[in-house]
């Protein structure tokens, strides 16, 4: 699998695949960006009256639920419907799922009616997914990690889709494939949006590569670019510097890079 | 004062207390940031479906018109209410209060029907609140300060609650209680969200200490931010470079620092 | 012209014109900073209940369809129209016309009812409101410019507005005045709401010029901070480092650095 993980950055970089965004206001410019770095090309539109012709001439779709609005959930689902129909792969971001019960009841609707290709999130989501009451604060993960490779494989098999658990190791699941990524920074944890710039990376694999591929190397490709980010941070440095070095260390990412830094279990 | 003011930042890292915006889409991510700088949990929730409930896990609650919009409004006195009726500190910045008649009627419904713990704003805000008319251009006030303490003196006692106005120096006011810091920098106001981030800092502070003692310290812990930020800032360097330093420097403030550099009279 | 464009930078540095912004959840932040950055005052605000009294307090007015929804739509039209009766000249950003027949029509729509003062785009959006097809792929240019200048000159003249053309060689177009810009640098590319901030440049700068001068200098302004920030570009740095560096360079531009930067033709 590493050759195929390798190569998918230089595809990106060829293709540069649209990958259309409806995501929140809060991290929405940390998403273009990253997808930007990577070498693909962001676009996020999300009024109904329109999404269905944009998710139709990208690459990948991304529904991210962070600050969703009842107008956008209908968008969602006209857009993620559409990806669907065509085949494009539909990247779902349960953003705090379970921390309200119109966000739990929206991010059922979703994963019924649309049929998510790939689900990413932190533990806490995952297990709220599969009916396990997980105490999820805000929308950070609280959950220890007992088992949740066992609940993300049952939910992958369950919902016959991906399912990439991101935490101190990252579990990525399809049905019964299973790859764990050792890489990471507690940094990573720090600053707003490196989830939702993890589900924009694994979009913009997962527009050149299978589903399981592109949802690994995504993954991956965040983790070590928190490890380059964090590596060279100053003693008067924080959040703010590692912020700036993430977006410079995707954008300086390269198959060689990965090959050299991926820690796969 | 000065012993809870510098113990409120180990609280608030050991704590983690999670504070709910409704907020503008300008500067949601920069008050995201820094309230994971500061060592808080941001959520950016403000779907009317779901903010009661997101409320009530919060540790406080801020409210920022910014952009504010019809459907986003209701859904601020909606938390606004169940915060208050749990015992939540609300925080409100009433940013750009008095641009508009729209924005004044809003403001001050939100004042009569949330009954906020802590208002911050600039002097033209505070000004426009108590009825004295001011010029508001934009955002950015060009009141001039003259009598200001005395007016934020009578609107706290009128509203009772805490004022916080921002400016060259700071006044904070709780019925006869004033507290006024001159930390700051020039360069904090040549940077957008500078207003919002001191709401975020306070509400993160308001969270683990009385409303007086939080208010001071989030807006002193802006104020040295900003020292800090601007100290060590190149010749070819200007807003960007400062945004980012200003980050770092909530990242790295400690009791200690604190108690070194504020500046209370 | 050259004296006119240099002496730009000072009279908005004096004046601190307030520039009316609708715009997109993307790169609002980055529109803001922008505007900052420049010595101009942004106001962010698309309730449609307040937006006629806000476009009346300004000296430019921006609108930009990035993210564009249906309620904000109708509050385009309603401050486009304000500004336009009251003299105050509008740019308009036409983001990614073509993506989608809602887009498109959104933006004919604009142009007929608010008649913009200049109409910022690349090529492909500036080709596509001219009635010919081009293929817009996302809200990124892919059309190359044989013909643009003539293109450029019909739009000008039949809509009887300053067009800015950004891409390789900016043109700007008013009537049969033709201005060729050749700085800028290939980054810029790679980064999200360049397009935006030169349209809030070009925003600042025609609230104190003429909109043909302030058309050209807005957009030479973003050209000439492009190349600096890419400059000083460490090999380990990229589009985080360069973004930055952009705020930076606007922040200390001046007239003396655009004479000696500028490359006219």
């Amino acid at each position: 699998m590493i050759n195929e993980i390798c190569s998918v950055i230089e595809k990106i970089r060829n293709q540069k695949p649209l990958i259309h965004h409806l995501t929140n206001y809060v991290t929405a410019n940390d998403s273009a960006n990253i997808t930007l770095a990577i070498g693909a090309s962001p676009v996020m539109a999300s009024e109904i009256l329109e999404v269905e012709e944009m998710a139709a001439h990208a690459s990948a779709l991304v529904i991210n639920i962070g600050t969703l609005n009842a107008p956008t959930v209908e968008a969602m689902i006209v857009a993620g419907k559409k990806a669907q129909s065509l085949g494009i792969p539909i990247i779902f971001d349960p953003v705090g799922v379970g921390a309200t019960s119109y966000r739990t009841a929206v991010a059922e609707r979703i994963i019924r009616e649309v049929k998510p290709t790939i689900i990413r999130g932190n533990m806490s989501e995952i297990k709220l997914l599969s009916g396990i009451s997980a105490a999820i604060k805000g929308v950070d993960s609280v959950a220890d990690e007992t088992n949740g490779e066992n609940i993300a494989i049952k939910l992958s098999q369950k919902l016959n889709c991906v399912i990439a658990v991101t935490g101190k190791t990252d579990i990525i699941v399809d049905g019964n494939k299973v790859c764990r990524i050792d890489n990471g920074d507690i940094m990573l944890t720090n600053v707003t949006g490196t989830g939702c710039m993890s589900s924009s990376l694994v979009g913009s694999c997962a527009a050149v590569a299978n589903p399981f591929v592109g949802a690994v190397t995504g993954i991956a490709m965040m983790g070590i670019a928190g490890e380059l980010a964090s590596s060279g941070l100053k003693p008067d440095e924080g959040i703010g510097s590692f912020r700036i070095r993430l977006f410079d260390a995707i954008y300086n990412l390269s198959g060689e890079i990965l090959r050299d830094k991926i820690r796969l279990s």
